[in-house]
């Protein structure tokens, strides 16, 4: 096999690129824990604390102990890994489990079907696919009903007289409300999402992720999604306004055909993060999502919560949303469910939702897949036990950082702009520097660029790995495992004090020169 | 945890209940290569030899020793699964040796730029996003150039003369021209796929998915694809036509402005398989190839060859379309690329169609992941081994079912109506017996089920899995590993002996009776 050097790489060689510029682009050997090691142009070990954490994945680290055992002794028993249509009692066991969980963070007892793929853009597709399949089913069964009674009405035809100021006689209104409705239900969905979401980047979910250098090149792909902001929820009246559609029925009133409007769900769905991740970790308050719940009810539209990001416990809770008490219909996981080792991701369906034939007509064949599904088997009873020891650690240690970011802030204004997040899903917001007097920072922070040349800076002079959030540049991401030590915090306050002093200096020196990795 | 029955499962219960309707629902213990295992009810232990494959995913079998120690050897060394945006050497040497055997394989140097992504459904949103993210840039481009040459007019226009005949002054024309290109630039993207395709499922794939039960019920979610069948490929003229598409553009020929018409691309892509997989494995003719290169050059669109199934070597080449000499702009892979252990999926894109800037605005958080590409550089050692020996065993083991198949073809006319595909991706066609005298077996035929009953009765009677496949349902697929032994394909020929007697005396005792597995 040839060699291959960043240069010469036949694998996004722009993304190489960017990362050779902010003099990132390290190759890492050996991962445990929070920690990354590499080894330096000239030869050093170098120890690198992860604040990435996967993009969110590593809830519990890099390659955890018991996860690697877990997936070494099903290799080592040679237990299949791809065995579909066959009984599977790991995949049964993980969405008994889950149900478990959902039963005590919401209080509820109502059940939640489980639809197994494999990565969170996946587990939003199956959202999308089955929230269709479900609006599509009652629509059609409303529409078969009005088709009744305007067939019993038809039938009587003799003795019932045509609705008064209609005009016409009763078999030409009857045709007219067969052709209206029909029409109606031939309406296609609308979704409808956040402002500032990420929901990944395939075909559809593409088109609920706000950032518009991501979603716009494929707009000819799917129907745009409509976007409501944060800032102004009554965007839900103009969308309800704006997609009223009706089916018209008819009954008879004393010999009298009567024509009665019956409205028919048109939004699909409703989909949002609780805890914005890649638009910058922004966090929805109870009151807002009363008002979405509110929204949603008046739209007849179910509620899709992405929890591929928030869930896993990061929060202090598995489910970010039941911090707030916001019990969605559908809720979708991924990232930290394949314990950073596989890709397992899950769609949940509240039962007052779940269609059974759609496992009929969705499938993959390597979502239920034997390995993925033994880890995340084994993820679940590491984060369920001890009684949620590790959620009160992801709050415990999540406070001690906000404590240290909030320091910061008060004591560097115009460096540090805002601290955002729960537990540990926080973000750090630094403030715009395309004023500064020095002309590197200035540039940077012009073109957007500020939060990945600190993220540069941080690793090269710290050994400190994060970046900023995808849609929100100048945030910067901490999402540790929930096993991070306590160094490792203490670290990150000593790089983090560094660079406010570096930024509040204008010292573009300290901030963008030191050679690379 | 709680316990779960399969009557209980909340992991798709339709499914389930499917199996259990089959008497199929065994929980698979141990699998080993072509073998798989489980204890029956009575506690025997079972030995199943298996031609499903993972759905075409196990070219090297089940849990190939290698592979396995490729993954927990790179689990005991706690090498990094996730550290995205770094330096990922596997990722490089894949991309690298997939150019390789592309160019061997279709002698060619043209380099192919390597896209990872999760699953096989992901790969083909990748080049559908790719294809339209590319074409939408020849558009721009091309109205830019127009959009030039019309403002030099403008400048012109004291001296220059309106084109004759068009009955208004010159400036007016040259609105019109603009009002007219920018729609004509905006009209949505087309994508062109053959009957009897199967693509995937997810929001956009599924749109290129052939069979209506999968495909229609999420029609409110993408575009429509249009459709060619085999049969009929001079339907590409009839969609040029429709889709023809010009820019005005506009020259000053001898002092007059002379309007020309400039065709821009409509069809973002034409996907296909060379051999289709779930519609029943049907193989796509050099000619029909020739055809379908030519129709895809009058539209003006890039050639998509999904390679999921049909890849890594299991018709006897790396590239089934190698063999047939139809060198596709883009190829997509997955299934057998993650080596049955894990999950790799690779879209690869031609250097002339390859845009750099894709990499900045497309992303995933578990595709390039470490643990997976490790698996997936191993695989493609293997299969690479020995100067393609791997790839001839799976010629001349294919040679051998085929054999047995069209004898069986021959001996049991009435029953067995087709044999079909190349090296070990076989499909075996079974008569419909909807006019059977024996009322079970009609039934289940009529209702589409007789693939499912008799795979139902090669597992319970015969310990041989394989199912229909997805979208042709009295086919049946064989898909075994590259290394299958002579004893598991002289078993198979005893149990489809048996079957093809009991389907002959229309036994439905023989077929459908008996115990579940």
């Amino acid at each position: 096999m040839q060699s291959v050097t960043p240069e010469q790489t036949l694998a996004e060689p722009a993304m190489q690129e960017l990362l050779n510029m902010l003099g990132i682009n390290v190759e890492y050997t050996r991962a445990e824990g929070d920690t990354l090691r590499y080894v330096g142009p000239d030869g050093t070990p170098e120890t690198v604390v992860d604040y990435a954490g996967g993009y969110g994945a590593l809830v519990l680290g890099h390659n955890h102990p018991a996860l690697v055992d877990t997936a070494v002794t099903f290799l080592s028993e040679r237990r299949p890994v791809l065995a579909q249509a066959s009984r599977q009692p790991a995949v049964d066991q993980i969405a008994a489990r889950l149900n478990d969980i959902v039963g005590r963070e919401f209080g509820t007892d109502e059940r939640y079907f489980a639809i197994f793929s494999n990565s969170g853009a996946e587990s939003i597709e199956v959202a999308l696919k089955h929230a269709e399949f479900d609006r599509v089913l009652r629509v059609r069964s409303l529409l078969d009903e009005v088709e009744a009674h305007i067939a019993e009405v038809a039938a009587q035809a003799q003795t019932v007289a045509p609705p008064p100021g209609s005009g016409a006689d009763l078999s030409t209104v009857l045709s007219g409300l067969r052709r209206d409705n029909a029409e109606a239900a031939a309406r296609p969905p609308v979704f409808v999402a956040l402002a500032g979401s990420f929901h990944g980047k395939l075909v559809g979910s593409v088109q609920l992720t706000h950032n518009p250098s991501y979603r716009t090149p494929f707009a000819g792909l799917a129907p745009a999604a409509r976007f409501v902001s944060l800032d102004d929820l009554d965007a839900f009246d103009r969308i309800a306004e704006e997609t009223r559609t009706v089916l018209r029925d008819v009954r008879v009133v004393d010999g009298v055909a009567v024509v009665v409007e019956r409205p028919i769900p048109v939004v699909a769905a409703f989909v949002m993060e609780v805890i914005q991740g890649e638009g910058g970790i922004r966090v929805v308050t109870p009151a807002q999502a009363d008002r979405i719940r509110q929204g949603c009810a008046a739209l007849d539209c179910p509620i899709v919560v992405d929890e591929i990001q928030s869930g896993l416990g990061r929060t202090g809770a598995f489910f970010a949303s039941s911090q707030i008490g916001f019990a969605a219909d559908y809720l979708t996981l991924a990232k930290g469910l394949g314990g950073g080792i596989t890709k397992t991701a899950v769609t949940l369906v509240a039962q007052r939702r779940y269609r059974r034939d759609f496992a009929l007509v969705h499938s993959s064949t390597f979502a239920r897949d034997g390995l993925s599904t033994a880890v995340t088997a084994r993820v679940l009873e590491l984060l369920e036990a001890e009684n949620g020891a590790a959620y009160l650690r992801a709050k415990e240690k999540g406070e001690k950082l906000a404590e240290i970011f909030h320091d910061l802030r008060r004591r560097f204004p115009g460096v540090v702009r805002e601290v955002r997040g729960r537990g540990l899903m926080l973000g750090l917001e630094f403030d715009d520097q395309s004023g500064s007097a020095a002309p590197a920072i200035a540039g940077a922070s012009a073109n957007g660029m500020l939060g990945y040349v600190i993220s540069g800076y941080l690793l090269r002079v710290h050994r400190i790995r994060t970046f900023p959030t995808a849609s929100a540049a100048n945030t910067l991401r901490f999402e540790p495992s929930l096993n991070l030590a306590d160094a490792d915090i203490e670290r990150l306050r000593v790089a983090l004090e560094a660079l406010c002093v570096a930024l509040r200096d204008q010292d573009e020196q300290a901030l963008m020169g030191g050679g690379a990795g």
